[in-house]
């Protein structure tokens, strides 16, 4: 309610044409409605093509059913289940034929509208092969976010001709996603062959002094290239949202 | 030099346009340029009224005078010298009349041009006055590179409501820098109430279970809110610098 | 045994009331009773309606089964196994039809009296839905402890409307627990809302840099709200025996 | 603004008693007045004896004369300066005769009122001599903040006969302190001796595997005594607050 | 070979008793022998009554099969397999009927002789239920090793009384084993009621801010008590073989 | 392509020995030919008597099968699966006869041409019998990249006259393998009885404060010993990489 | 007051030769006084020739003052202050010409009496030469709790034939105390030569990743030889009163 | 002394050439003797060039002086004193004036003999301005010992042209030193570039995320190149020794 509607009420009720109790119970919800507008308008986000998004993983399978069900009566968007194994998959199966497993990603979507798309590209570099699924997922949920996702994988930094191979299809990009375990040198070295805003996802995969992507992850904080966004170890779906936002804009 | 640009060549020295000796020294540096194409153009950075960087510790005063009198000679851009103390500011105004000093922000400019500026704006959010420097980083560094930059500053979450009459400057921004020191929270707020990118900086500021800015490094890292890019501890400069890539697209 | 019980032991001994060897053996025992009087007065707790605690971790179902017998010959009081899982309640199911099994909050009670309550309430704040199980441990514990509970669930701060819609059970509460994984920034949020003691329990729900639970645990020693106390990862039953102290003062 | 005084503006328009404008005016802020009542009641605290508070570490001299300043005009409370040095008292005594420095406390205050106090006591333990400043800054704080304060010095577990020598004067308190620093077992072992709500504090006195509190912070979060709120290492005055909060319900 | 044994070999090469070639054998192993020499006398040992030491984690039963009838055909000592399961307890029973399962301990004692016992004691001392395997891990082999043995157990210092309740028992040992999780605070404790040297052995019994024995571990090493020796986590064993050497001096 | 190269094929075109297209066609892959000679020559290694490696974990079986395939189409040389358990070498069987299974070592070798071997040789010492599969990974990957290898196992550091019963050995060599795990020990000993280059692999060998190898790995980094370079946790493979290159120089 | 005493107070009171009133107070005192008992009898240990112990950081040079003109009326003992500087030093000699200062040890002792000594000796054996200091604070407090000590210094593991040489020292020690930064290895050597009871210091002397004296400290508590208790960091103080507690038994 | 000067003394003895006594003075010394051989030949070091060695942290100045002038008479070869400040050169200047003072790399060298050279060379190669102090370290190190030396400084991955400009200069060296601090990515794509061995100094350069060199530290252990050697944090010195040993192969 702004300005505008609220001077409009008021006239009402002094001109009698809107009762107190009436009017009272519009403004009585205004604080709370105002916080509504204040957090982020998700109906805006779902006209624009997001999806609504589970978090699978401490959910129990009844809950998981219970809540696609509740979406699907909600709206008519898509819906993702990140971090979703095959029995997740199976019981959305069950619940509607529109579901899809993206098994590498890890992620089941109900696709019941075409995905949109974008002009501009959000570009997925990994390194290893074993680094393949967190880049996945955060190209599935790029795709599914609607946007226009390029792949550029297996272009780890011990074999640095591969990438510099590739320097157009990564300057073109809008934004960029490196998904890389082991050292995370890849964020640097790609960091320093453009100047576009690069999210590094630093991933697990390593043994031994890895602790479990901490070298990763120090590795991209502290990199020498200027201009790396860093979100939590094997995140490749927060850095989808994060490459999304940029890529809207 | 492109394929069309190689072609010439080749036919100038076909038809004795070009000697053999004039063509060889433009084809022996050839891999080379390409991989300057290959690297940022950094021209074009500057064109774009990025200054140059000087990144101050570990450099001798008597090397931060000589890069500075360099840059002076091979460019008639800016000049950022970032975590600069009061000594550099005086070694840089003993060089140049055109140098500035940001003290909070730890930051000599030598300040040739005006900035430039942009329509949308990048905000820089910070929780406590102890965070300012940091933020402050941030705000000049943006603001050197050319961007429109607004402050909302002492907004921590432990009075949430100052925050939240902020709602529309938040939501107005083309990108949000928050700064927070201890726990780090802010972030996750922000970034509850908005669907802009935001690029969070840890600081080091708190004590004892703080570990020089751990606790706040990894409260955002695995924040509750999707789409937060985390760069390095303390790390304002880096954080301008994303920012900047983001609100220039 | 105090000075007034003393002196009349003494006067009986000078009276020949009491033989010397009756006398000795009462005053023998004496330091020990006194450190009897010094550690907690169980039985008082007892008689408030505390429960006879058992943490299952780590004994065998038969070291549980031969624990429960006893206290049921010992005491008239309710038991309260944590921590269990479904074995546990089978065991003790065995022993006695009183055994209920609160399946979320793994917890075993054996009821055989009704639960005291209390005319303030503690009241359970928790962030995600994967949270909840540590805030069930903390809920039933407080209520089988005699404490009136109430639960305030899945108001994580990533979307602090729905906090912000509920400030009146959080300031009508007597002391409440938050219980949060991933940043914790929950427990900074509500208190920054509230003057009342908050307890926080960070709990291990999250990956990657979360690091089992410590990303909450630091978030929560460093909140910028003051007088936060907290227990370890994921205890929410140390939560409850703290709740519990502070609502019956 | 609460349903009856928002009815009353209401029936004031209705009736032409209060203009458009006018009351416009007094709905626009209404969210926020509402947030205001969210927010802790400040003024309440204040009017119970509460002081003001100001963090100095993080603030130039400059900045805690200006904020003391400021203080002094707005409000007749208490003024509290923590983490202070003999420097920020001085400049605090430059603006106001009321300043007090408690050196070991390493706190400034500027006493305009009589301290309030409790008929209930908060009890402060402290293990070592070198322990003792983070103590009396607790002790100090929560005494400011209008409670009865007793102290117990020196009682670290090496010499348990010394702690047993004062079983009472911990059971008879509302609220326990427990400051130990090296590793920490103070807060079990008094843990173990009273059912009242203790509040843990870990400083950083110590070496070596000390690791800056960490020893003493580890040992009071897996203390074996339930019912243990811990703070941040070395955080006196967030423990003051807590045992403050408890103490005067 | 000491001097005197290598005049003698000299003296009979010089008198013609030995031939050159024999001497050159003998002396051509000097270094070896006297190195042999340098290292513990294993068969002192074994002449003590200490058992011939397997360490099972790591080795295929196969393996361990193969070490015990070699050290079956070698000597006439006993045998130990530390740190067994059930599984290692059969394959040695399959190869001889003296095999003794402690299942508790997790040792397998191939005991072809009596243990040998001392007049003085060492005791063994635990904090919980959950530290008794590790505890009678050390007790089994100090009892192995020659040594006698007491144990006083459960006496956490949550419950202070049931520990001074033993003083005695305690100061009349010659040496002390002190087994504890969680926060580790009985090593203080006991290291504050008696003179005697005290080995402290940390268990990886506790969750959350333990980190698999590192809090007790931490307070261990910075126990206010002077004279406590600390070996690695879980590590009864160890804690034995030092008992046992400061036992028999 | 080198100057003298480019030289004569401008001269060829010039004479029209070699048409524009032709030319050009060889010009334009210039720089990612001479990238390809910028990174390491593999063909060299292959005929050197190098395999082609695949490191086995995070890659399905299926994935494994058409990497072999695919292997062996493209060259002769020998192939080596690293980190391979038992079902990867059964899936590369399935493939081609010419696998081995070195299962100590969990490494698959497709033998297509004798193992080449060098004069000097590379010595694998390792302390402990749990630390030999690592050994051996090291060992037999050394051997495969053609190079001689000799073993010296089972000498850890309490015994330390096996190890000077083995000086020869050691100083004999080209370059020595140290693999150890626990405290890492070995490496600083054998370091002070060479002058040989030393490779040192931690192992995750131990419990407790070994930390999953740290314990070793920070041994080894801050050996009193000069010239020990250290390669990740339980890396063998790493190792045998560098001492080959040593070797073979 | 044991059993025997108290019977012949009873006897008195019946006999009417003690009057109920000193009586009572004779038994109110009966719980401290046996828990008198129960502490270490220090009153024993001073007549053993043990000095009183000021640990000396974190007491201002007014505190050490008053302490050890208290203890110099108090008893006729030598007095410690540990970790003294020389300010420590200059103030006690102000109040007593029998100061000395041990200055590599940081040692000041009031000397009253001649140091008791030992038959049997304690050996102090060190590294490198910057481990002296923590070598001689251990040395140096031995000798002042009155044992013979013996010093083996600079023997690292990377020369190890300077240890092997000093066999016998170390075999006919009671007990040795290992003092040694960086990795630690020493510890591990020395247990391997000898049957003795081992404690290990380690010690903070290193950098990088010795991370202040953690590399040694794991190295020793993960130590490959049996029976060494370690304390903490730079701890020689500790370690001396250990080793004395040995050396007396 | 070999087998056959051991057969001749035994010669000797047997025909009275030698008496008793002076046989035994020599075999009395034979097992270290023996020793003095299993340890590293130093003399053969020197007789190489090597350069006698001071670690100067931790030595006094007088230590220091002592020291020299003891090696200036021992032997006639250089003295190198590495971390050497410069009051470290002041006082060896005071000894000798064949003292230089290498200031970046703080080292001091007693130059007596020309340095040695070899035909192979050693590259140092480092990525920012702030690691050439311990890139000359390991230089200047390297060069004392006998090496050729080159150097190509300044070539971080941010800026991956400069490195790849380079190709042929790290590909003829004989082994490659790479330092760098922050995410030390450099040391990966260095190994993608060449098959030499390469020795990696990880340095403290960084602030935050780096934790003193940690950063750099794993990033070079987890390196996905292989056949790295890492040396500890800032450890030119050290990694200048496995170089010399390998570039003297």
């Amino acid at each position: 309610m702004n300005i505008e509607q609220l001077k409009t009420l008021l006239l009402e009720v002094k001109n009698d044409q809107c009762d107190i109790e009436t009017a009272l119970n519009q403004l009585k919800i205004l604080p709370y409605e105002d916080l509504e507008y204040a957090k982020v308008d998700h109906h805006r986000e779902l006209r624009n093509g997001y999806p609504e998004v589970i978090y699978s993983p401490g959910k129990s399978l009844d809950q998981i059913k219970g809540i696609v069900q509740n979406m699907l009566k909600r709206s008519q968007g898509n819906i993702l289940a990140s971090r979703a194994d095959l029995s997740v998959y199976e019981v959305v199966k069950s619940v509607t034929d529109d579901a899809i497993y993206y098994e590498e990603a890890r992620s089941v979507v109900v696709k019941r509208q075409e995905y949109k798309t974008t002009d501009s590209y959000i570009l997925v570099v990994s390194a290893g092969t074993a680094d393949i699924p967190i880049a996945e997922e955060a190209a599935i949920t790029a795709t599914v976010m609607g946007n226009q996702v390029k792949r550029l994988y297996d272009v780890g930094v011990a074999g640095i001709h591969r990438l510099l191979n590739n320097v157009s299809i990564i300057n073109d990009a809008k934004t960029i996603i490196v998904v890389a375990g082991m050292e995370g040198a890849l964020a640097s070295v790609v960091g320093g062959l453009t100047d576009k805003p690069i999210i590094a996802v630093p991933t697990s995969i390593g043994y031994g002094a890895n602790f479990g992507g901490v070298s990763a992850l120090l590795g991209m904080l502290t990199s020498c290239a200027s201009g790396i966004g860093v979100v939590n170890i094997d995140n490749g779906f927060g850095a989808a949202c994060m490459a999304s936002k940029i890529n809207k804009i």
